[in-house]
């Protein structure tokens, strides 16, 4: 029986602890590929602590892909190790990767790990996209029901964000308020943001690294600007199909590389001949799928077999993980400097702030520095020491909390109504949206339109699919229900798996 | 002798609508080429009004171009008519050109205008850089007098800009808050941009035609993905040197463009193949040349040359013209729908707030829409309400009359020492700083060296060459006052005039 010593962890639970240790152990082939790992109760026992703890944790291995779950057998360690770098593992005690290398050569697509892509282990989230595809303009504000996105009515934290305003406004140094910040940022905002991501990311940044700018379209402008020299770009399909068209209003080249339930495809990701990988690992828009560790090395160590390629890290929507620890990010186990970490404020606070960060490793930094270093920061100074004091004095993470607990009851209020129904939905213990099979393949024109006539507006998995990627089988309904609240989520609900049974009938 | 009715005009003063005739004439060919006009004294007296109405209204056509000086002769019209495009005529009655074309193919370049570059009358604004330069960082923050640009200290309007941010974050509602604006921009802001550029640049534009964006390299970048495609950029040299950093950035081609008295080469243009040339008509940073009407019309008329000819007149630091009515817009003479207009608040209120916008013909704003309509826009939607407000409320023009107004009384309290050390200043009569002759070519690397020694920041004239205007004779510095206030300033100037007098000794 499996053994670990859970009293020397530093401030994390119990349940952390255990999973730090058990990623280290099955990273670096302690514990091998497809060993059975005991049972919750023994393992409960044995460690003495509750059944819920373990189970907790194996939730959490299962979703970054360490663990699987076999139905009626148990729970089986993965194997991962054939594409862990080697040069991870000198830095990656901090995650627990700190041992010998895995077995080579075997079959470690998550694709091929048994019933992956569907089982209820593997939470899978889906993140919506309105925030980002809100140009669409005043079509929407006709229907009675957005199920497209948006966000939550009455969140955003008005009053404190007022007071921050006027505080900056009313202190900030003429030398401040007068002067366009850096390219890269004001440096309080930095800090701030390296912190964060720390805490809540496992990665280790120095605030130079960060990059604020307007929003993720300021951020494939400047990336760009930065790698288009270097090749051309690869977007997952199915996909945020803003992402392909920014990359190509830049008049880059992009490639479409098909995921399966691992995430992108890396074999055809190496013969696409792409240089710069633009995927998001811990939840992929629309289908929902997390990247496994094992996918996840693969990414890295296609990465490493040239200095011109790049991993763009597309972490939208991390902060909503609706059960376990959030999924650690890809970035934090990049020891080879080739991931690029993207993130933005439009759902934790509001799209129409406009604010967003990127971490660069230190080398592109340093090229950021040299080419791009003439332009001045995309954001209003007065807006980033807003959020520098909305951060540093705990409002932030307050205001996720809270927000994180009224998506999940407005999830709730949606899955209950779907569960009477008797339909099936994947990727609802991450991002805000949930993905509905409509158990069959219907007229999906139809559906829409008929729903459409009754005030809700919905898109199906097919408007994020551009060819590279089979479509499934039956109809799936992509439900972002961010933009809603618990009443009007489950009355949305109730008019869609009605109108799917009107016209499966 | 000339006679004009003076006492139909509607609202404007007397000295602007005897200009607004005048122009019509002169452009109409009423008023022939080269005709002498009337003294002062005797057209004042013909027209019923005083001589200095008259001599505003002669100063304000030589600054457009449209009149010329000739010490001990008097006043004459110039021939500005052969590059007047026919398709004008049908709309410019607004500005007075509304008759028949004037004669063709006389020798017209504004370089053979006798004195035009160096008279007196001919006031040339220039344009400081620092706002858009400040990414250079701290080491300016060691320098005692920074005359390579800046804001004045204290000019930020802090309460009325703190009130209006806490109103509109209070009143505001959920669906503005919380979705991002589209590419863009707000309704309210654009409203009050095109009622703005119609009152003070003579530009009639409709709301949607404007585009609100994060300060000017937004701008570049999106125009670079819009025409990008049509062929290269041309920019003029000598000039602000981020601007071709920019577009080289995009990946694009950059032609360097010589300019003369009266602004960019138009047959260096053509020979050049470029398709868009940015250009600052207003006042050219640095050498501060004011393009007159005849050059205007030579490169509206080089753009009607092919539907893939675009012009960008970028109007930084147009709000500040030290002497009569602000040139007009050249956006406002273009009937071809050419012209892209640009500016920014950077100067006028903070380049800390990341706030500017363009001008778009009709048939440029579909494809914008059609092209880039996906985007979000780059600004927070809070700011865009803010200075709506500010600008609804008349706050706007007050606080650019106010620091027109303290701008001017620093320019003096420079100039003073400059006339008292007897060295001639160019450009002194718009934008924000002035070139100052050093009277013969100095060691400028030295001089530059002992005046930072003195705690001065200054940049010579060839730090904005890149080589395709041949350099002055003699040494000349840009000195960019915009930073300091009157007392600071002749201090700053008394170190300047001091340091080259040493040199040259």
């Amino acid at each position: 029986m499996l053994q670990y010593n859970l009293e020397q962890r530093k401030g994390s639970s119990l349940y952390g602890e255990l999973v730090r240790l058990m990623r280290a152990d099955i990273a670096s082939g302690k514990i091998s590929a497809d060993e059975h790992l005991p049972s919750k109760r023994d393992f409960a026992r044995s460690l003495g602590v509750s059944v819920i703890t373990v189970e907790h944790a194996y939730q959490q291995l299962i979703a970054e892909g360490y663990v699987r779950a076999v139905e009626r057998k148990g729970y089986f360690a993965n194997d991962i190790g054939s594409f862990v770098p080697s040069q991870i593992y000198s830095r990656q005690s901090g995650q627990g990767i700190a041992g010998a290398s895995a077995p080579v050569g075997s079959d470690v697509a998550t694709s091929s790990i048994p019933g992956l892509a569907s089982s209820a282990w593997f939470p899978s989230g889906l993140r919506c996209s309105s925030g980002r595809e809100s140009t669409e303009g005043p079509a929407c504000e006709s229907y009675r029901y957005d199920l497209t996105g948006g966000v939550a009515p009455g969140s955003f934290p008005r009053r404190a964000w007022a007071r921050l305003l006027r505080d900056v406004v009313e202190d900030a140094s003429d030398e401040v308020l007068l002067k366009a910040a850096p390219a890269t940022g004001v440096r309080e905002l930095k800090e701030e943001i390296a912190r964060h991501v720390a805490r809540f990311r496992g990665m280790e940044v120095h605030p130079s690294q960060v990059v604020v700018g307007a929003g993720s379209q300021v951020f494939y402008a400047l990336l760009s600007q930065l790698l288009g020299p270097l090749g051309s770009f690869a977007v997952e399909d199915p996909g945020y199909s803003t992402l392909a068209q920014a990359y190509r209003a830049q008049g880059l080249e992009v490639q479409l590389i098909p995921i399966d339930g691992g995430g992108i495809d890396v074999a055809s990701l190496r013969a696409s001949g792409a240089s710069i990988a633009h995927v998001m690992p811990s939840h992929h828009f629309p289908t929902g799928v997390v990247m496994p560790i094992s996918r996840r090395y693969e990414l890295l160590g296609w990465a490493s077999e040239s200095p011109d390629r790049y991993i763009i890290e597309d972490d939208y929507d991390c902060e909503f993980r609706h059960q376990g620890h959030p999924i650690p990010a890809l970035q934090g186990i990049d020891a080879g400097e080739r991931v690029i970490y993207l993130n933005t404020f439009a759902r934790s606070l509001a799209p129409s702030l406009r604010l967003g960060y990127m971490v660069l490793p230190p080398h592109l930094m340093r090229r950021f520095e040299r080419v791009l270093g003439f332009y001045s920061s995309s954001v209003s100074t007065v807006e980033q020491l807003v959020l520098a004091r909305f951060m540093s004095q705990g409002h932030f993470d307050t205001h996720v909390n809270r927000m994180r607990r009224r998506y999940r009851e407005v999830r709730d209020a949606a899955l209950s109504v779907v569960d009477e129904a008797g339909l099936v939905v994947s990727g609802k213990d991450a991002g805000l949206h949930f993905v509905l099979d409509c158990g069959t393949r219907l007229d999906e024109a139809r559906l829409v339109a008929r729903l459409s006539e009754q005030g809700v507006k919905v898109r199906t998995m097919g408007e994020y699919r551009h060819g590279a990627t089979r479509a499934s089988d039956n109809t799936q309904l992509v439900v972002c229900y961010s933009g809603l609240d618990a009443v009007d989520s489950s009355a949305a609900m109730r008019l869609v798996c009605g109108e799917i049974a009107a016209v499966r009938a």
